[in-house]
């Protein structure tokens, strides 16, 4: 049976071969030769190196500084010379906050002393090891508060304004948010801008517990006692070392002073488990909660402020820790200054199984085949340089350090980047510069699915299909949460974000859950999605470094950002005519005569009019790019000279640099792409066309207009760079 | 500031005297002098009258068939007699089954013996009485059953659907269903059509307990062991009687024998609480619920079948009662034979403050003010006959023997009936004959709401603007779920059920916390809302009575109908639609591509092709009405002689009628209204158009095109009568 299924799997790779004659980048006989290398690539991928790897990686918790974690930074060096790499170890110094003191305590109107700790299972042996980094959110402040208690939903914007409706002031309270509805970073940022003195971050089980599935170790899903760690760290404002914004954190680096780093939180902030929350919910009074902030819990929500009081106090040992990167390198055979990167973390809170050791030991397997077909004299025509980042997940440390050290050179040779980080059974997810959408279109084509047996980008169809949307493949937009972000979005450089998911599940995400035993049994088991994803990186990858000419496409990239000023401009139509129902509601005083006089609310007041903004610059501009991308997508370009083609392939390199400005964001200098950025108020969540859609969001109308100018100014110095481009293929 | 509040009120209600010049069905003069008359009316309604008369008839549970039942009616009879009504009682002798035996065990893999009693509760001393009635569905068949459970979700239609795609069966299972999602019945008989053996209903905390607020008694919400009692009888077929269907239930009736009574359920039935049925839904297995059927237990919801196997025995005590109908007449000074019916009943399954009694007291302080007013001198031009119903709760049973026992008498003489049940806090609801919207319109901007001092029905107005509807006054249809039922459905008499509600909230109805406590603090402290009602009924009473024309307008009945006719045309093209894009799925297998292998489905199959219906025997007849209403609708009619007034009110109320149809619906004879039904598969969930509609939603296609000719047919009479008026009115 089993090689039945192998046998019509090979059928089917051989169909895509002769099905799919050319590729982007490539003449046919290019294509051939390339299709014969990528499945030559396929066929030594094994599993059992993955399955091994991981064992090994996830043996025992390896957060950045610690002593596993520099060893397997030893192993992985030692592999990757074996496969035939230059390999050498980047490090960098950067302040990691270990946490020494953690209370938190209900202390009326009765006691009650949060736990802290997650149980060890039966069945899992890494939960019963002793040196687990305890439950906390790295890069909150120290801070020893008591107050009052105030249950804020997901603590993000729409929620203090249903506070605000109901006259519920967080000023010098604590706060109690779910994890969900942002990234968390964003729950102490809006709690301490809004008064509060103190923040808990608590898993609801409806989210992310019992009402999801079965609870570990019976299930995939978060028992009572799990919580989620992770990095506060102001990451929208800039990521990387807290103390040295912009720049290296070498050894003699200048540093800022602690208490002046800002993207260390104002307030503390502390997670929690279900099983420690219920009490403190428990103890609320006031209004219930609305319906849709009620989570799991077998309790009546409510909102607060008190009686329920809490006492919260962290203290952190702040200190310099090395964080070592791996960066193998494998020289390319015509274009050795032309380089294509590769990049997975290898930190990891705990044991980090899932969390990157899946998506690491894929990016391994690629690199050792890779290796091997080098030294069969198949090397790339460009160089490759596969990166291991240490201290990701506190910030994305390591990475933000290493493209800040490297930028000037980095922006001169990279052709893209290609990150991956914790990976999953189902279905491809691929984010990045819609330039890299056909490319990448075409290589989901060419993996074949291993339960299914056909495309993964038929499959994904087929379930964006049953889901009631189309079955175009699409690039998700980058916001941020993985070390693509310094490559993308402080240098410009073209980048990719890959993973398979949507059939694995789980409550394991950056608890002591998330180990071997949770990985083989919920999320991968097999590791065929491991190797899944090693093929689709790694024909990405082969096919940007031995490309005639670089795979950028156009159309798509413009029918993308033309996409995203159409949702803008009806976004703001849809918030003029909001305030407009709002405001005639409030004149005739129907808010007031709706509601319940028992539910005091404030009364409704009249918004500023939304007013019409002049988005013509950025239509002139789509236009004139509209018709110069047309010209560039007409030739072939593979037909050029090789003079032509080296000559288009520098100016390809530069085009995503034409998407930045020197000046950033702005409030954020530090995120210099004008296309994509993580929302300043949402975290890891992407805002298309920043500047302008957030002043936008933020009715910051002045700013609106600024940035609509600023914008159009850089789509002018990319519509001059595809006119050069046009210059060199005509 | 109390004393201010009602001087405004008094206030508000003067200007809508002088606002609104003349009334539907009266000349200006009359108008002025009616407006005059119910304003008397209102002055004279006491919340005292309400408050003390639910101490009294609420004071101990009255069940049909009860002693305190029996002198409650007794009661009523005097205070009615006193009031200046010819009162009688009015007996029909019912089947009605009492709980012998009831027993509920999950018998593996663990053990639990469900406790089936909700328990006392501190400041509420109703609870603590000795003779409240254990909790069960009445018309349960006995029954000894055993076998494992399946979690069911609401068992509807569409729940069913998803055990079919998932592959789950539940022949010769127990189904376990939440309430909500349909009235109760339809899920034992869903269950047994699909095979089932047994079937238990529960109350979910995230519909009816702590997920909506405090429980019981800190709050109004249900506690874990409060239990809903409720009739299963198959309604949809024919309510009342089991035994006497369509005909009285009179001492001598020839009965069918109870094995024969079609509306008894096929298999056992209980309702249980959420403590109880938390530890059957835990031992249960299998797939994991779909997210949108878990529900609030601190519990993942699996579905089973098994291992969970339960044990479930129901014995009744099988037994005719009397209900006991109170009928209390105030004969018309002018038009005897024209009557005016007033109905709510009187019979709860526990206590029953909120249902019905909250609606009794309104009912019969109107009619002691209407009494009153008519020994002044003010006596209604036409009779009004104010009824208590009997055996509401167990099906209708009182009203239905009633309508069944005097249908040609009724149809002759009734102008309109009007129904309440329980009452509450908050916006009026209404629903209807299409034909009195106009009316109760203009009644509901004459009453003024007792919290904020504008009419009734600008506060409605206002709830519905801000919910993102319009300002527009409108009767809903009616289903079923009180006693307009056989006047309207069976008898074609036009009906109308009033009620107020949407802030006063609880988990209280058919338990033993509906009680004067309860109700007092939760539901409409002070009665305001009960004098509202009174207010509102009385005004509609007292135009229905004296009005020289009868208040009936077919123009917002038409642009109604009409509405129904367009949203079933839509259904039917949103099926074809949907059908075309399933079976394009199913063609390129991409449910098979999407579906998570590890999650095994029924493979999805191609549905039959959705017909093009013809729909212009409606739409012809529709026009004709349009041309036909409006011809009518430019007459004044107060303007005509007295004799062709008395010629027109004559036809006027036999209209409803026209819309029925002697043959009555496909499977169900008894439900003759050809525009309004309760689903056969809802419950108390309205159908309009309900011949058609139903087999458009059953894809009975041949089935769906004799109804639009039946519809069609039905509306050409209703035509012909409406040139009747018109030729009347030249």
């Amino acid at each position: 049976m089993k090689k039945t299924v192998l046998s019509l799997l090979a059928l089917a790779s051989t169909l895509c071969v002769s099905a799919q004659e050319t590729i982007l980048g490539f003449s046919k006989a290019a294509s051939e030769k390339e299709l014969q290398l990528e499945n030559q690539f396929e066929k030594e991928l094994s599993t059992a190196n993955l399955d091994e790897w991981m064992q090994r990686l996830a043996a025992e918790p390896h957060w950045v500084g610690t002593e596993y974690g520099e060893k397997n930074v030893k192993w992985m060096e030692k592999q990757f010379k074996s496969w035939g790499y230059d390999t050498r170890v980047d490090t960098y110094h950067v302040l990691f906050p270990y946490p020494k003191v953690r209370v938190l305590e209900l202390t009326a109107p009765t006691k009650y002393t949060a736990k802290l700790k997650a149980v060890p299972v039966e069945g899992d042996p890494y939960t019963h090891q002793e040196n687990l980094l305890p439950s906390y959110n790295a890069y909150s402040t120290d801070g020893d508060v008591e107050a009052e208690l105030v249950f804020v939903n997901y603590g993000i914007p729409s929620d203090y304004e249903e506070l605000e409706k109901l006259g519920i002031d967080v000023k010098g309270k604590i706060v109690i948010a779910k994890y969900y509805g942002s990234w968390r970073g964003i729950k102490p940022k809006l709690a301490a801008e809004k008064g509060a003195i103190g923040c808990i971050i608590y898993s609801d089980p409806e989210d992310d517990g019992y009402g999801r599935g079965d609870v570990y170790p019976k299930g995939a899903f978060k028992n009572k006692t799990g919580v989620q760690r992770g990095s506060v760290m102001d990451m929208p404002l800039y990521p990387g070392d807290v103390l040295t914004p912009g720049y290296a954190a070498t050894k003699d680096a200048k540093r800022l002073k602690r208490e002046d780093a800002p993207t260390i939180t104002k307030i503390p902030v502390l997670p929690i488990s279900y099983e420690d929350a219920q009490p403190l919910l428990e103890a609320l009074q006031g209004p219930v909660a609305p319906a849709s902030w009620r989570g799991g819990l077998p309790i009546t929500y409510h909102i607060g402020p008190g009686p329920a009081k809490v006492h919260l106090k962290l203290e952190f040992d702040w200190q310099l820790k090395p964080a070592h990167n791996v960066i193998a390198t494998l020289k390319g055979a015509e274009l050795p200054d032309q380089w294509v990167i590769r990049g997975n973390h290898h930190d990891a809170w705990v044991h980090g199984a899932s969390d990157p050791i899946s998506g690491l030991v894929a990016l391994m397997e690629e690199a050792r085949v890779v290796g091997k077909l080098a030294k069969q004299g198949k090397k790339p025509k460009r160089t490759l340089v596969y990166c291991a980042w240490d201290a990701e997940e506190t910030g994305l440390i390591g990475s933000t350090e290493w493209v800040e050290d490297h930028k000037a050179e980095l922006q001169q040779k990279t052709v893209a980047y290609v990150n991956t980080d914790g990976n999953g059974r189902g279905f491809l997810g691929a984010g990045g510069s819609h330039s890299l959408q056909a490319m990448v279109s075409q290589v989901a084509h060419a993996v074949t699915d291993p339960q299914k047996g056909v495309s993964i980008a038929e499959r994904s169809a087929a379930r964006n299909v049953v889901n009631g949307g189309d079955d175009a493949f699409k690039l998700y937009a980058l916001g941020s949460g993985s070390d693509y972000t310094p490559f993308i979005q402080h240098a410009g450089i073209p980048s990719l974000n890959l993973g398979f998911g949507g059939e694995n599940s789980g409550g394991e995400y950056h608890t002591i859950y998330d180990t071997y035993s949770h990985y083989t049994r919920f999320k991968d088991p097999g590791f065929h999605y491991g190797t899944a994803l090693a093929n689709t990186a790694g024909r990405i990858v082969l096919r940007l470094a031995n490309a005639e000419v670089l795979p950028f496409e156009l159309q798509q990239w413009h029918s993308t950002i033309d996409g995203y000023l159409g949702e803008i401009m009806k976004t703001l139509e849809t918030m003029r005519s909001d305030v407009e129902k709002h405001n005639a509601k409030v004149a005739k005083n129907q808010y007031g005569l709706a509601n319940d006089p028992k539910k005091p609310v404030k009364a409704a007041e009249k918004e500023g009019e939304v007013p019409y903004l002049d988005f013509s610059p950025l239509q002139n501009v789509l236009a004139d790019l509209k018709n110069d991308i047309d010209t560039f997508s007409q030739v072939d370009k593979t037909q050029l000279s090789n003079a032509k083609k080296a000559e288009l392939n520098q100016a390809l390199m530069k085009m995503e640099q034409a998407l930045t400005s020197e000046k950033g964001l702005p409030r954020r200098d530090w995120f210099k792409h004008q296309i994509y950025a993580p929302g300043f108020y949402t975290g890891y969540g992407v805002k298309t066309l920043p500047g302008v859609r957030e002043a936008i969001e933020q009715k910051e109308w002045k700013e609106a207009q600024e940035q609509i100018a600023s914008l159009a100014n850089t789509l002018k110095n990319f519509d001059a760079h595809v006119q050069k481009l046009n210059a060199i293929v005509q």
